[in-house]
């Protein structure tokens, strides 16, 4: 059973309780399903900010400046980093070097990393749920910070209401992000470093590979392109215009409730595929180091034997 | 059924069919049990290597390299890719630019980018899958190509018998490394640019990281270090020579066995989680939209609506 009064703590908005809520849900405690049913009925009214990039190309400042925006409107934030590079990651040690030091101490910032403990399918489907913990302790807007280069991470970050894809000027990144599937789940680009002598030409380019995308395939929201500087916060007032011009565009299409089922249609997967691979790896560990002796030795191969270990579990 | 002969000839040396088999395990055609249950028994003869870095690190210069000596001797060789940031996965478009064309060209490399049309667990599954339809061909030696970043591609590589691990000088390089888990996978690290001039602090910083960890948890096998250029090929000879003596710890200490069974049970459980994860997919599109509806209006919470879909799977 959940500590009693816990959920309560949280949902009048303790600090302590939320982190210690988290960190039970980090930890896959046994109570994460209690605590997740009492809290969940006081979530879905935070709005989502699905932030990715390559490492290096300066997310973490960018942020930092969005967040000074909105908490001048007395927006309260959470932040979600998943991404290892990031200085969100690595706590206050490495935060004052990029000025978060004062968001580490703003009572309305909640910062939080969570850890690759599980695969990816667990870690997705805890940052969704440490984001609901957020959510019922009272922020207003959730931001995913991920690494945006392998798929599991693009994954979490386009969970969110809105997407934003940061690039880095030259280094052929928007080369790189359309293969590696990023293109697709932006819905606004932020061209970051803009003093850099090549960031036209990387606007540029991502905008004539959006015009070739409008061209096969028209779409009513057409990602736009903002120029910004996470050091100086040049461009970010524009970001949040764009964000916010995202969003009245997902309320008024009523793309914003498709979104919302399906990033909860997401949770709901990786929740149930993680408990079954916990299942399969167990049984794999107990019962079956026959079968896998057997697939050592070339007796079976490895399909056939996935398929006997599924026929056991179901 | 499986074409007539297809597997005859790929284990003949015939590339086309073997191009058509990895296109088909890519595909996820339903041909795939049938294909790897026949061309199980010839596989299990060649060494596999992962080499894992971040983009731009010039992991894929440095493995042309490596080719080039492993080719003097005369080995078959397969590679394959899950870097979307490689130009070994854009083929022959950029190859030239690295000088990659002579290995494409030539015969007894096999070059294949896998892509990532699946989640991740799909992706672990085909890489493997793939490497074993090029054991079965022949090749002598795998070499998996990913960046490493991500946690899921980091996983592809580390299914290896050796793993390599390339770092930039600069940048921070070894310290994101640790933060992600790479550090635990590498048995060789390797830093490339080694004309760089932050080299040599980067190698000592890692140096400083292992011996770290061996006073803590002491293992047989310290990670060597070794100083790489990938475009003059300079260190790759002592890079080669280090992958031959884990490759003799490995043989010695009874380890390779252990390492290749923990790699077929991964693919075993990638590919039964894949299936199972489909499984959800169409079932909570399908029949349980009322259960989705429920989620969303936040009737009932995302874990008891995994949990009821589990028990209807089961």
């Amino acid at each position: 059973m959940v500590e009693n009064g816990l959920i309560e703590r949280l949902r009048s908005g303790d600090r302590r309780a939320l982190a210690r809520v988290i960190s039970k849900i980090e930890d896959g405690s046994p109570e994460t399903p209690e605590i997740i049913s009492e809290l969940y009925p006081s979530t879905g009214g935070a709005y989502s900010l699905g932030f990715t990039g390559p490492p290096g190309v300066g997310k973490s400042s960018l942020i930092g400046q969005l967040i000074k925006l909105y908490r001048r409107e007395g927006l309260k934030i959470g932040v979600v980093s998943v991404d290892p590079s990031s200085p969100f990651s690595q706590g206050a040690i490495l935060g004052d070097r990029i000025r978060l030091a004062e968001h580490f101490l703003d009572r309305g910032v909640y910062i939080r990393s969570m850890g690759s403990r599980g695969h990816l399918g667990g870690l997705a489907a805890t940052s969704k749920l440490g984001a609901l913990a957020m959510e019922a302790y009272g922020v207003d807007l959730v931001l995913y910070e991920t690494v945006g280069v392998g798929q599991g991470e693009v994954e979490i970050a386009s969970a969110a209401d809105t997407v934003v894809v940061a690039l880095q000027p030259g280094s052929g990144d928007a080369v790189q992000a359309l293969k590696a599937g990023v293109m697709e789940v932006a819905d606004i680009f932020c061209v970051n470093k803009a003093d850099h002598p090549q960031a036209r030409g990387t606007a540029a380019q991502v905008r004539s590979i959006l015009e070739i995308g409008q061209e096969l395939n028209p779409r009513p929201w057409v990602p736009p392109i903002v120029m910004t500087r996470g050091d100086s916060g040049e461009g970010v007032e524009e970001l949040k215009e764009k964000i916010e011009e995202h969003r009245a565009f997902l309320e008024e299409s009523g793309e914003l409730k498709t979104r919302r089922r399906e990033s909860l249609k997401g949770t709901v997967i990786s929740w149930a595929s993680s408990r079954l691979e916990e299942e399969l790896q167990s049984r794999l560990s107990r019962e079956n180091s026959e079968l896998m002796n057997r697939v050592y030795s070339r007796e079976l191969d490895p399909i056939t034997a996935a398929e006997r270990l599924l026929r056991e579990v179901q």
